[in-house]
């Protein structure tokens, strides 16, 4: 579907500049872009709090069989269904999955805000679109290769540095665009 | 106060369809829901970092009695206003108000976002506010049962995953949307 | 540069009031405003990143001189890049940095949002900026305080209740603002 060029119907009909309408509706491309590639991230953020459950329930089954082999991982009193499991926070592939999520809301909570507010400097729709669609697939790759099935470095870092070198790159252009703001 | 059907001024007035105008203006009744139950929520959260420091304080005031009673748990050396009690990590109470909070920071805060870009796709009114108001009451009722007063499960997954299943369910309403921007 | 009264080109050209204009584009000097410091921010934040690897990578130069000297920081079995050093979590330094990240995306990531919204009220324009300057001047000196050289309370307390405060009046302001759409 070709999309249109630049929200002819969100602007006032008198032939102000683009930046003068509202670059936040459907009728933008660039925002659609973002609309998109936002919900996958979105979705895959909520994804580890499943994953984090799923590595918690795996060792749940694990009570049903003899007491020595049980993990205990369960970091709640109220969660311990089998009361002979004590309350514990170090099983590794638990705290892997917790780690990779704690690393998500550090990077991608802070691009969400950065790369709504840089569509309203209204950036050349390519480059925008493209800058979205790498940094997410960079960082659903950082997860597959941390949470999902670790894999050496540096696979990790490229993944998490293409996240925050296109964050840093569009607060560099925000903060031109605004800087007399200050 | 009946609420206006929907942002007749924001719109330019030459007819177009109400998804061209502004949505994102105190005249579109999903928008203001959204603003008033987001304010709830953003409260909330930073609640929880009150809650975390009172749990802090009450143990030291119990610095005045004597040594063997006391709770060590301040983080950093900086707030040890009395100089013989250790700094420890692991107190279960302010543990459990930590973890509610990280829960929040993994659950509202990509709500934020996702909610707030599902009102660009000029949800049905009706359904977008009581979205609003259930997603919020039930994280709400999950800081009630998890952090304030522990209750047995499964009330905290219920309240859990209530938000979970509103948040993806406009994630999918979203991507459906602009999946021709992918 | 003067900053335009409020976004003229904006609004729709039928003398509508200011809050039926788009109040999300850079004519709108409270909306540059928030721009450039949620910039500021965001750039803060993803520094704490980079903070972190550089307090861990100090100790992996360490890992050149004799074994009794280096501390082993590293989370994840694959960031071992000299095998005889063991998974570590607790390294003082390390930890501080993370707690100070911590306590960013606590408060930093909800006031992000509240700020946003609390555009769409069509607040005052220098009480607006001002509130956004202050806030975000704040939580660069809790980052100074915290994380980079420790200094005695109630220094940090005090940045930390700067920008929560602000934040709570936001949150007071669009909820009184929208409260007939609870």
């Amino acid at each position: 579907m070709p999309a249109p060029a630049l929200a002819p119907l969100s602007t006032p009909s008198n032939g102000t500049v683009p930046t003068a309408g509202n670059l936040f509706t459907l009728e933008n491309r660039v925002f659609c872009c973002y609309l998109f590639w936002a919900t996958v991230l979105v979705a895959k953020m909520l994804l580890m709090s499943l994953l984090t459950a799923l590595q918690r329930f795996r060792y749940k089954l694990l009570a049903l069989v003899p007491l020595k082999l049980r993990r205990k991982i369960f970091p709640n009193e109220e969660d311990l269904f089998f009361k002979n499991i004590e309350v514990q926070f170090d099983d590794p592939h638990v705290e892997r999955v917790r780690r990779a999520h704690r690393n998500d809301m550090e990077n991608i909570l802070p691009y969400f805000i950065m790369a709504l507010i840089y569509i309203s400097t209204n950036p050349n729709q390519d480059v925008a679109c493209n800058l979205f669609r790498v940094a997410s697939v960079a960082r659903i790759v950082h997860t597959l290769v941390y949470a999902v099935y670790p894999v050496p470095q540096p696979s990790r870092i490229l993944a998490f540095g293409t996240m925050l070198l296109i964050t840093f790159y569009m607060a560099a252009v925000v903060a031109l665009r605004t800087l007399s703001f200050i």
